[in-house]
């Protein structure tokens, strides 16, 4: 009886499904058929993919830097060469971060003196003095840790080592599990008296020598002490050294800096709905990266997919019911300044945003879709996974969106497009984030999966 | 009512699943921590990862070859030091074709003289004379367009140029579309009286100039005619070369040869089943390659995965109540010898083959599982979905499994593990299936999957 209670509970919520999310069956035969070939479309012309390679050719995109704001003219002036009904600039003021032309690790006292290590200055972060800064270590897994050896960081640079759990399946909850060592490492190991901090490189790459960088931040009334991410192999390295050699002096040197603010732009572009033009389908994704390898997979990929997604549409010549519209949102990196302005803007026009679509997660092979909406909306969507699955779309579960277009504020639905997540953290804010670590027909059925589901949110609604 | 009526069907079907196939909420949750620890274990260890280093080691595994039968002794002592209940090598005669030392393709005649072609012999090829052969080109895209100028062909080279379609999703359908013309062309081109054939490379990989081998074969009544693949942009290379220049000619040299049948072995290992030993899921893979690479892919991965789903029940001291028996076939490449001779052991013992699981698509991402098995062991298995899950496994579905397990016949379930296919045929039969090529959290998540699985047939039964 049991089993027969649950399974006329299970009816009743399938029934509802049935009922009130269902597509008609000659409706659904359409939008597969249209599916096929927005598919076939992306993977045989891989225009996405060519355009990775273009901007992969400019060069990483910090926020500020001169390859950004030839990006950012690069894809204006593709958009309007590919026939977008309307195409502009946004206007955002951005940080504007340097790296500096020197930056530099070694063992200077002990058995190991002389040893190189493998630095990258930390988003933010200040530089040394001159000539460097010259301490022993002190190696913590976390601040638990750091709390109770705090008598023992006085004067000393605090190597934070905890790598990520790679026992994880999702390496985005491994990542977020590790990386307050990098956002908040300085403070905390400042507050005791540290004048450094090395922070082992927040990846899934065990045998990566790689510094991957990111952001770190301060706080007004501690200390600001320079910070940089040193690679794993070496991280390990310094570990054992240490148990060996109480002796063991580093020298970091690095002279990266803070600028003056700097104007900048999210690059906009449209297919104008022809039933409904002020109501909006958003796609898009942040357009900066940080300044190793070419920001190919985070996240150039992301933005090309969105721009794409309304050439897709163009090419097949479909016409959108509600606009569909790419944003390229500048500086998510570090300071999320072109997402906050495009939120601000979505909050005063009259147009209606129905839903916005993120890609933000790696050009690899698509898996799902995250969304942030009600229960009802959520059905509705799931009610199309049979067209979806075209793209190799597999699920639509409640989660989270994305950090750009969370400042839409008014939109029904927020929904992050979720690829395959095994490699992002190998490649992610290192040098080995370049086009060749791009596969053309994972990033291209990308494209197909986000331009399938705004076409259908375009036709269909809410 | 066409809808209500509709959601009547599908309720009747899903309530007969909810009652027939559903494990009780309490053994969910008991699979589900137990899913949670195998693809823990799997992703931390890195077993099966570290093992095909060592394989790719050895060296290719061709059939016959000496490195097949080293990497064959190697697993075997592997097995037995991982403390597997019984291992044993089964006695396999396999076919024996090696490569020749010389290997090479020039245009010798006409505008282009003196440019080198990209060229390996195809397996099972006979050689060409000493100095090669020297003709001009035919090109044809299929066997349709080659009988219609079938005229053209006598004393020239035929090169089949038509490439994997691209704009399918599934890389192996795109696979099975072209790979006719390696294994068929010779035939089909020496009834017209063709001299040699070159084969475009069947590959997804539009830049790459690396010639992909494979299995090809004759007829004995038709003139056995030497054949080789040729990169893919050497092939677009003659393919607009032969359109403006008439007198080109093309030598091909190479000295392949077919050795005597040589005596090899399949591996295989087994935990004996706690409650039912006579009772085998069976899990494996071939473990011979083509000798470009290492076959780290296709399929080292398979085997050794196959033999971490029986480490990771030991590592985890679970018992299954149903035996668990990994097999290593030999010789799938060029004459499923391997495959044939454990099915002629399946139909003779006494045991009784429940399932068979075959790893033999890459060690790429998990997707789903293919079942050949009748509807209801199907719906069954798609009950375990919410547990597979923890794995990746999205989907279980009835479709084809696999060659090898193909041939034991009195199995409840034959089943193929399903990867994401997008990257496989970049690498597939080339120089570029490395253990490079491989990432360990993609391959981990395999043999977990696969795990999980077999533990859910040793434990559920059908």
């Amino acid at each position: 009886m049991d089993k027969i209670m649950k399974a006329c509970i299970l009816f009743f919520f399938l029934f509802s499904n049935i009922l009130f999310a269902q597509l008609s069956e000659k409706k659904l035969d359409n939008y597969k058929n249209l599916a096929d070939r927005i598919v076939r479309s992306a993977l045989v012309e891989q225009k996405s993919y060519g355009w990775l390679k273009d901007v992969c050719e400019i060069g990483p995109r910090l926020s500020g830097s001169e390859q950004s704001l030839k990006a950012i003219h690069y894809a204006k002036d593709k958009m309007i060469q590919l026939g977008f009904d309307k195409v502009w600039l946004q206007p955002v003021m951005v940080p504007h971060w340097e790296r500096g032309e020197l930056e530099e690790a070694f063992i200077v006292e002990g058995i190991n003196k002389g040893k190189k290590l493998h630095i990258a200055s930390l988003g933010g972060s200040v530089a040394t003095k001159d000539d460097g800064i010259t301490a022993g270590i002190v190696e913590v897994k976390d601040f638990d840790e750091l709390k109770l050896r705090s008598d023992e960081v006085k004067g000393k640079i605090v190597l934070f080592n905890r790598p990520i759990d790679i026992g994880l399946v999702n390496t985005f909850s491994g990542y977020g599990g590790a990386v307050n060592q990098r956002g908040f490492g300085a403070i905390q190991a400042a507050q005791f008296g540290a004048v450094a901090v090395l922070i082992r490189s927040v990846t899934t790459k065990m045998d990566d020598n790689v510094p991957h960088v990111g952001a770190m931040y301060y706080a007004d009334t501690i200390p600001k002490i320079p910070s940089a991410s040193i690679g794993s192999i070496d991280a390990d390295f310094l570990s054992e050294a240490i148990k060996n050699d109480v002796s063991l002096k580093v020298n970091v040197v690095f002279n990266c800096r803070t600028l003056q603010d700097i104007q900048s732009y999210n690059v906009i572009g449209e297919i104008t709905g022809i039933e409904y033009p002020d109501e909006i389908v958003v796609v898009g994704g942040h357009f900066d990266s940080w300044d190793k390898g070419c920001g190919a997979h985070d996240n150039a990929s992301g933005c090309l997919q969105s721009m794409e997604v309304l050439d897709l549409l163009k090419r097949l010549d479909i016409k959108p019911k509600r606009t569909i519209r790419c944003v390229f949102f500048i500086n998510e990196e570090n300071g999320v300044r072109g997402g906050r302005a495009y939120g601000n803007y979505a909050a005063t026009v009259k147009e209606k945003h129905i839903a916005a679509i993120e890609s933000d997660r790696g050009a690899f092979t698509p898996r799902g879709f995250y969304v942030t909406a009600d229960s009802s909306k959520i059905l509705k969507m799931q009610g199309w996974l049979p067209i979806l699955k075209k793209s190799l779309i597999n699920w639509i579960e409640k989660g989270g969106s994305g950090v750009d277009i969370s400042f839409i504020k008014n939109a029904d639905a927020l929904i992050g497009y979720v690829p395959d997540s095994q490699r992002y953290m190998d490649v992610h804010h290192s040098a080995n984030d370049t086009f060749e670590s791009v596969n053309p027909r994972e990033m291209e059925l990308g494209s197909a999966a986000i331009t399938i589901l705004a076409y259908l949110l375009s036709e269909e609604g809410f």
